[in-house]
């Protein structure tokens, strides 16, 4: 058992929707993502999923109302609901969800990445 | 939906060792807690334990080892293992853990919490 320094983990990667394993428990992963630019609208049939922005101004779209999530805030999207998240700016995110959790949900395309990397 | 600040729930309370429910995904709860002082020897039988340090120094004794835990850093402690948390410092921690996680796990003491408020 160790400390995982957050920073660090985002230090070994520089790529864009392309979220790596930080860290496991409880069947949940805690995924670490850079976002900038447009992701897909999609939704998680069966998982709850957890955005706790570190640095920088994440927006999710939901289809009622845009909503910003800065630096120490975190935002739960339960599952079934359609998001879309977006950075004009890159934005590094914290994600909390389980194992099963696909990053583009009921969506398969070009965003779509089934095996993640573990840091 | 609704992005959660985290430094404003902090900002809510004042007592140590005293968890607050601030989210909720999968059967997890995210909780709040400020941490000052020693807590008690414990090990959680089911559950795996998340202790992201959101502001100031925690430390962890394990039996084998104690770890220091920085601002920007979390460490997972799995189910089974004995451990005791202490600052000398006002520590503020955010837990992610199952929501059947009682704080002082298989001790009952006067550091057990059984009902958490949500804030």
């Amino acid at each position: 058992m160790n400390a995982i320094n957050i920073a660090e983990k985002f230090s070994l990667f520089s790529d864009y929707f392309n979220p790596r394993i930080i860290g496991e428990l409880n069947g949940q992963l805690i995924k670490a993502a850079k976002i900038k630019g447009e992701f897909t609208w999609h939704s998680h049939t069966n998982e709850d999923e957890l955005f706790l922005v570190i640095k920088g101004l994440l927006k999710i779209e939901f289809r009622d109302k845009p909503v910003d999530i800065k630096e120490g805030e975190f935002i739960i999207v339960p599952r079934g609901v359609e998001h879309k998240p977006s950075a004009d700016e890159e934005v590094h995110v914290l994600l909390f969800e389980p194992a099963t959790t696909l990053n583009t949900g009921n969506v398969d395309n070009e965003f779509t990445k089934s095996i993640l990397q573990r840091l």
